[in-house]
């Protein structure tokens, strides 16, 4: 998703003279390589980026067109936590999903996305020298954000045989004196993992044990199929004073280009972060938290449009996740995979002896015009994988495998 | 601009247990304390925060009602450094305006207001140890934007007397083997002061000469009253690869609540803020990015209706600001003031004797009900001032002054 100019330095020495350690330490992640080399690349059909098809749908645009025509506030600054309005239906989601009675005043502030949340958290809690525990694999652009934080990522296996459960003991085991932090996403970009109340449960106690903080990405947290539970630390009372969530309007409702999300803590870690906020954002986009505005009241409202949406949307991604798992069955020659319950990727290790992520990911893109993400982006444990994607449409799945299947025939 | 429980520490120590430094050292600037007092006081007059009372223009808000209605990729992620045909006329207007030649695919990215592009800028070449030199008084938030990259401000006091003019001898002995840039913001918040070409090309010198980063502010940049030209350090070739500039779509277009605008810097700063850009936001919000684009389109385009529009509201603005001076001089008592040439803000001196700035803003505030800025918050040089912005419409800036004066003739 970067420019030419950032997709130069692949394979070229940067000039980092005069950079910031914080920023010179990052390294451009493979997620957003890859879809600079198919750039290049005529004709390709993408399993890559994270991006369903869907567009935002009607209710919320005619709703944005409403504000526009008629209120004149729409395009000044919100308050700095965002609009009260918007809070207040926040709080009301978060008590009818979660169970949290949130205070919408002081234990909430609207973000740029989630993206903003987390990095803003991150910064806020995590300064040299402290040390965070991430499963791995996990979602690239969280090491970048505990990089730039100047903290350590520590990384602790996720049990793939066992759908990419979570380790309990070996998180406990990797506590140091200077862990800070757990970090978690679930449902989990790269793996479609969900997290199951009992190891959410044990994790939450680990934290409040050794009194880390927890802060969790929930940016996928509706999008859970086989009518699975989803379960949020949110819901652990015990856990308040430690929890930092990461909350998306992003997938749920198709408006990853609003940028607006929000974040829910302890109105002492809320006062905190609002000072990075101030220094990065000012407000989230006063039209997008109006977006927000229009999306949850018909999902708290009477009326079930906003459900009516979500449900339509989980089921149709749903049978996305069974017409790739279809067409993984008959690569298992090439693949073997943890079936997801959640969000919209899919993690399966390349069983080809000798092959790495990179060499398959690029013969996918060269020779089968198939985009698809190497996994060793993903930290130690993604080496030999790839992340692909299901939020295309069928028929793109579906062409993209055709491809795949020609080209392992050939190889 | 904060909420409830942020201004709760107005006076109350904060708990930063287990706080990053960097987010710790961050106090909430006196520009947001002041409306968050002012929220408990009924019928306040304004002269405090810094947003004017247009909307945005309708020819920006039909163009957004355009795209959503009929283009679907209205809620989607853009491209992360911002949709190219925006690159391409903000490149444009640079070489309009400016009169710089800049390559939009590397040498620009589009993010999330100004102040994204300065937090970012300011986070990738400055880290602990490092010294920036700023102006004295000073936009606060540019302090907690250095304060957050563990940088050290270094305040370079203007010469109040001569309309707060650059003191470049002073510029250059502030210097030290520490010093890593040198922060600018022309036409200035809070001095209504327009630096003269001739100030800022000394200056470029001292930053070309010694290597040192120039971080250009230039929010403010169509905002100069009585036909005075507005100089940009963009227009020196010789700055190029020291220069970062941050631009905005905020103040022109009446569009502060859009969170959009851009960086212009060499290929090779860019690539590194791109990564913080990424951390932090992915791209600007999608929308904005369509609303910045109908905004520079009917600017760049022959039919003239953007600069219509950006004329006027200059008219406007310095019709206010000559209101604000016809009415401050009646109050010479109380203030001394330097005409502002440029932005919507005066910072008038209090000539009172033994009246703190922070005492006098509490008595407007609780006895006269109008909302000022004391002017400590903007840097050791701010004491004894206040900052008055003029963004207001004639009919409440003079309900202000009204007030203060009645109430002038009570003290």
């Amino acid at each position: 998703m970067l420019n030419r100019s950032v997709y130069a330095s692949v394979g070229k020495k940067e000039n980092t003279t005069g950079i910031a350690k914080r920023v010179a330490h990052i390294s451009v992640s493979a997620i957003k390589q890859m879809p600079v080399l198919a750039s290049k690349v005529a004709g390709c059909v993408s399993l890559g980026q994270g991006i369903p098809s869907f567009s935002t749908p009607s209710f919320i645009r005619e709703s944005v067109i409403e504000a526009l025509r008629h209120d004149d506030t729409i395009g000044k600054y919100s308050l700095q936590p965002g609009l009260p309005e918007l809070k207040v239906e926040i709080a009301k989601y978060l008590q009818r999903v979660k169970g949290v009675t949130v205070d919408p005043e002081t234990e909430l502030f609207v973000s740029c996305g989630a993206m903003e949340a987390l990095a803003g958290a991150i910064a806020t809690v995590i300064e040299k020298g402290d040390e965070v525990l991430i499963p791995s694999p996990n979602y690239s652009s969280h090491i970048e954000q505990i990089l730039f934080a100047e903290g350590t990522p520590v990384f602790v296996p996720l049990i793939e045989k066992e759908g990419w459960r979570l380790d309990i003991d070996s998180f406990r085991n990797a506590v140091t004196p200077r862990t800070k932090a757990i970090l978690l996403c679930s449902p989990m970009n790269p793996t479609g993992a969900v997290f199951a109340e009992e190891e959410l449960r044990s994790l939450a106690q680990v934290a409040v044990d050794l009194n880390l903080f927890m802060i969790a990405d929930e940016a996928y947290d509706f999008l859970v199929y086989d009518d699975l539970p989803h379960f949020s630390p949110a819901s652990i009372p015990e856990l308040k004073n430690n929890l930092i969530g990461c909350y998306s309007f992003s997938k749920m409702y198709c408006m990853t280009g609003w940028r607006v999300g929000y974040m829910y803590a302890s109105s002492r870690i809320i006062d905190q972060v609002l000072k990075v906020h101030d220094a990065f954002a000012i407000c989230a986009p006063t039209i997008s938290q109006h977006a927000a505005l229009a999306a949850l009241r018909a999902t708290n409202g009477r009326d079930g449009e906003g459900d009516r949406f979500i449900h339509h949307l989980v089921a149709s991604l749903q049978s996305r996740r069974n017409v790739t798992c279809d067409r993984l069955n008959t690569l298992s020659h090439i693949f073997s995979y943890q079936k997801p319950k959640g969000a919209y990727y899919v993690f399966p290790q390349i069983v080809v002896e000798g092959l790495s992520d990179m060499e398959l990911a690029l013969k996918l893109l060269y020779e089968a015009k198939v985009i698809t993400i190497p996994g060793s982006g993903f930290g130690p444990t993604g080496q030999g994988h790839l992340r692909l994607s299901f939020g295309a449409s069928e028929t793109d799945i579906n062409k993209a495998f055709d491809r795949i299947e020609e080209w392992a025939s050939r190889f």
